[in-house]
Protein backbone atom coordinates (compact mmCIF):
# COMPACT_ATOMS: atom_id res chain seq x y z
CA UNK A 1 0.00 0.00 0.00
CA UNK A 2 1.22 3.61 -0.42
CA UNK A 3 -0.10 5.97 1.98
CA UNK A 4 0.24 9.31 2.59
CA UNK A 5 -0.21 12.38 4.91
CA UNK A 6 -1.38 14.83 1.96
CA UNK A 7 -0.12 17.82 3.37
CA UNK A 8 3.34 16.08 3.05
CA UNK A 9 3.23 15.24 -0.52
CA UNK A 10 5.57 16.84 -2.46
CA UNK A 11 3.15 20.45 -3.69
CA UNK A 12 3.75 21.90 -7.67
CA UNK A 13 2.71 25.36 -7.74
CA UNK A 14 0.71 25.37 -11.58
CA UNK A 15 -0.37 28.51 -11.43
CA UNK A 16 -1.07 32.16 -9.25
CA UNK A 17 -3.11 30.60 -6.32
CA UNK A 18 -2.89 27.12 -7.40
CA UNK A 19 -1.29 24.37 -5.25
CA UNK A 20 -1.34 21.05 -6.39
CA UNK A 21 -0.75 17.27 -4.75
CA UNK A 22 -0.93 14.41 -7.29
CA UNK A 23 -1.08 10.30 -6.20
CA UNK A 24 -0.69 8.65 -9.81
CA UNK A 25 -2.20 5.23 -10.38
CA UNK A 26 -2.46 2.95 -13.32
CA UNK A 27 -5.81 3.44 -13.86
CA UNK A 28 -6.33 6.82 -12.40
CA UNK A 29 -4.66 9.83 -11.00
CA UNK A 30 -5.53 11.11 -7.83
CA UNK A 31 -5.14 15.36 -7.38
CA UNK A 32 -5.50 17.77 -4.07
CA UNK A 33 -5.45 21.10 -4.87
CA UNK A 34 -5.49 24.57 -2.75
CA UNK A 35 -7.04 27.16 -4.43
CA UNK A 36 -6.70 31.21 -3.65
CA UNK A 37 -9.90 33.45 -3.82
CA UNK A 38 -10.48 34.21 -7.71
CA UNK A 39 -8.24 32.07 -9.04
CA UNK A 40 -9.58 30.81 -12.56
CA UNK A 41 -9.12 27.96 -14.43
CA UNK A 42 -9.75 28.58 -17.90
CA UNK A 43 -11.48 26.44 -20.55
CA UNK A 44 -10.14 23.15 -21.50
CA UNK A 45 -10.48 19.47 -22.18
CA UNK A 46 -8.99 16.11 -21.94
CA UNK A 47 -10.28 12.80 -23.14
CA UNK A 48 -9.83 12.31 -19.10
CA UNK A 49 -12.90 11.33 -17.07
CA UNK A 50 -13.29 13.40 -13.95
CA UNK A 51 -14.60 13.10 -10.97
CA UNK A 52 -14.42 15.90 -7.90
CA UNK A 53 -15.66 17.13 -4.54
CA UNK A 54 -15.33 20.47 -2.58
CA UNK A 55 -13.87 19.32 0.77
CA UNK A 56 -13.37 23.10 1.82
CA UNK A 57 -14.43 26.45 0.35
CA UNK A 58 -16.18 26.94 -2.96
CA UNK A 59 -15.63 27.55 -6.69
CA UNK A 60 -18.46 27.63 -9.80
CA UNK A 61 -17.42 25.44 -12.69
CA UNK A 62 -18.72 26.24 -15.96
CA UNK A 63 -18.71 22.55 -17.53
CA UNK A 64 -20.48 22.70 -21.19
CA UNK A 65 -23.42 25.17 -21.56
CA UNK A 66 -24.04 25.31 -17.65
CA UNK A 67 -23.30 27.12 -14.47
CA UNK A 68 -22.80 25.81 -10.98
CA UNK A 69 -21.46 27.00 -7.62
CA UNK A 70 -20.53 23.58 -6.14
CA UNK A 71 -19.86 24.34 -2.26
CA UNK A 72 -17.90 21.97 0.67
CA UNK A 73 -19.90 18.63 0.64
CA UNK A 74 -20.90 18.63 -3.26
CA UNK A 75 -19.19 16.39 -5.54
CA UNK A 76 -18.89 16.54 -10.05
CA UNK A 77 -18.83 14.59 -12.75
CA UNK A 78 -17.28 15.86 -15.68
CA UNK A 79 -17.76 13.35 -18.60
CA UNK A 80 -14.25 12.99 -21.20
CA UNK A 81 -13.85 16.00 -23.80
CA UNK A 82 -16.26 18.35 -22.35
CA UNK A 83 -15.21 21.78 -22.25
CA UNK A 84 -14.74 23.01 -18.57
CA UNK A 85 -13.25 26.27 -16.53
CA UNK A 86 -13.36 26.83 -13.03
CA UNK A 87 -13.91 29.97 -10.73
CA UNK A 88 -12.33 29.45 -6.65
CA UNK A 89 -15.18 31.66 -4.90
CA UNK A 90 -13.37 31.15 -1.37
CA UNK A 91 -9.91 31.50 0.13
CA UNK A 92 -8.04 28.69 1.26
CA UNK A 93 -10.69 26.28 -0.80
CA UNK A 94 -9.65 22.80 -1.40
CA UNK A 95 -11.06 20.32 -3.64
CA UNK A 96 -9.92 17.00 -4.39
CA UNK A 97 -10.29 15.67 -8.32
CA UNK A 98 -9.55 12.32 -9.63
CA UNK A 99 -9.24 11.36 -13.52
CA UNK A 100 -9.29 8.62 -15.75
CA UNK A 101 -7.43 7.36 -17.28
CA UNK A 102 -4.64 8.58 -15.52
CA UNK A 103 -2.93 11.97 -16.02
CA UNK A 104 0.28 11.18 -17.51
CA UNK A 105 1.19 15.05 -17.69
CA UNK A 106 0.52 15.21 -13.95
CA UNK A 107 2.54 11.99 -13.27
CA UNK A 108 5.10 12.22 -10.23
CA UNK B 1 -22.47 17.96 -15.77
CA UNK B 2 -23.83 16.12 -12.78
CA UNK B 3 -23.32 18.03 -9.83
CA UNK B 4 -24.16 16.20 -6.50
CA UNK B 5 -25.11 17.94 -2.76
CA UNK B 6 -23.25 14.66 -1.83
CA UNK B 7 -25.38 13.82 1.26
CA UNK B 8 -28.65 14.56 -0.63
CA UNK B 9 -27.66 11.21 -2.61
CA UNK B 10 -29.32 7.89 -2.49
CA UNK B 11 -27.77 6.34 0.59
CA UNK B 12 -27.45 2.40 1.12
CA UNK B 13 -26.75 0.48 4.45
CA UNK B 14 -24.36 -1.69 2.66
CA UNK B 15 -23.81 -3.40 6.75
CA UNK B 16 -24.39 -1.87 10.17
CA UNK B 17 -22.61 1.12 10.42
CA UNK B 18 -21.53 1.37 6.81
CA UNK B 19 -23.68 3.88 4.40
CA UNK B 20 -22.40 4.68 1.19
CA UNK B 21 -23.36 7.38 -1.89
CA UNK B 22 -21.78 6.30 -4.86
CA UNK B 23 -21.45 8.24 -7.86
CA UNK B 24 -20.95 6.22 -11.34
CA UNK B 25 -18.86 7.48 -13.87
CA UNK B 26 -18.28 5.40 -17.29
CA UNK B 27 -14.15 4.68 -16.11
CA UNK B 28 -14.70 4.85 -12.02
CA UNK B 29 -16.92 5.26 -9.59
CA UNK B 30 -16.79 7.42 -6.50
CA UNK B 31 -17.93 6.35 -3.13
CA UNK B 32 -18.57 8.42 -0.24
CA UNK B 33 -18.69 6.32 3.17
CA UNK B 34 -19.77 7.11 6.50
CA UNK B 35 -18.61 4.26 9.40
CA UNK B 36 -19.11 4.20 12.90
CA UNK B 37 -16.51 3.75 14.93
CA UNK B 38 -15.20 -0.39 15.17
CA UNK B 39 -16.77 -1.34 12.00
CA UNK B 40 -15.12 -3.81 10.41
CA UNK B 41 -14.96 -4.47 6.62
CA UNK B 42 -13.90 -8.08 5.72
CA UNK B 43 -10.82 -8.84 3.94
CA UNK B 44 -11.51 -8.95 0.37
CA UNK B 45 -9.79 -8.27 -3.33
CA UNK B 46 -10.63 -7.11 -6.56
CA UNK B 47 -9.65 -5.94 -9.73
CA UNK B 48 -10.08 -2.18 -9.80
CA UNK B 49 -7.66 0.05 -8.36
CA UNK B 50 -8.50 1.92 -5.32
CA UNK B 51 -7.81 5.19 -4.32
CA UNK B 52 -9.23 6.81 -1.04
CA UNK B 53 -8.71 9.92 1.13
CA UNK B 54 -10.28 10.30 5.02
CA UNK B 55 -12.41 13.49 5.41
CA UNK B 56 -13.59 12.82 9.16
CA UNK B 57 -12.28 10.62 12.01
CA UNK B 58 -9.71 7.52 11.16
CA UNK B 59 -9.41 4.09 10.45
CA UNK B 60 -6.88 1.45 10.30
CA UNK B 61 -6.45 -0.59 7.27
CA UNK B 62 -4.45 -3.74 6.07
CA UNK B 63 -3.61 -4.28 2.71
CA UNK B 64 -1.48 -7.26 1.88
CA UNK B 65 0.74 -7.51 5.30
CA UNK B 66 0.84 -3.25 5.60
CA UNK B 67 -1.14 -2.33 8.70
CA UNK B 68 -1.49 1.83 8.76
CA UNK B 69 -3.54 3.96 10.31
CA UNK B 70 -5.14 7.26 8.19
CA UNK B 71 -6.49 9.82 9.99
CA UNK B 72 -7.80 12.72 8.08
CA UNK B 73 -5.47 14.37 5.67
CA UNK B 74 -4.54 11.05 4.67
CA UNK B 75 -4.77 9.26 2.03
CA UNK B 76 -4.01 5.59 0.28
CA UNK B 77 -3.35 3.48 -3.08
CA UNK B 78 -4.35 0.25 -3.18
CA UNK B 79 -3.47 -1.97 -6.20
CA UNK B 80 -5.45 -3.98 -8.39
CA UNK B 81 -6.42 -7.63 -7.02
CA UNK B 82 -4.10 -6.59 -3.18
CA UNK B 83 -6.38 -8.07 -0.49
CA UNK B 84 -7.18 -5.39 2.12
CA UNK B 85 -9.40 -5.16 4.95
CA UNK B 86 -10.69 -2.03 7.13
CA UNK B 87 -12.00 -0.75 10.70
CA UNK B 88 -13.18 2.25 11.91
CA UNK B 89 -11.45 3.81 14.92
CA UNK B 90 -13.82 7.14 15.56
CA UNK B 91 -17.28 7.71 15.31
CA UNK B 92 -19.01 9.76 11.89
CA UNK B 93 -15.84 8.77 9.91
CA UNK B 94 -16.53 9.46 6.88
CA UNK B 95 -13.93 8.31 3.54
CA UNK B 96 -13.95 9.55 0.12
CA UNK B 97 -13.05 6.11 -2.47
CA UNK B 98 -12.76 6.01 -6.30
CA UNK B 99 -12.36 2.43 -7.97
CA UNK B 100 -11.27 2.38 -11.62
CA UNK B 101 -12.11 0.32 -13.64
CA UNK B 102 -16.09 1.38 -12.68
CA UNK B 103 -18.03 -1.10 -10.04
CA UNK B 104 -20.58 -2.55 -11.59
CA UNK B 105 -21.68 -3.81 -8.12
CA UNK B 106 -22.29 -0.67 -6.82
CA UNK B 107 -23.79 1.04 -10.31
CA UNK B 108 -26.88 3.49 -9.79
Amino acid sequence: MNCFVIKELEAKNVADGVEMRVISGEKMTMVFFNLDKGVEIPEHSHPHEQMGTVMRGSVELVVGREKRTVKKGGAYHIPSNVVHSGRCLEASSEVLEVFSPPREDLKT
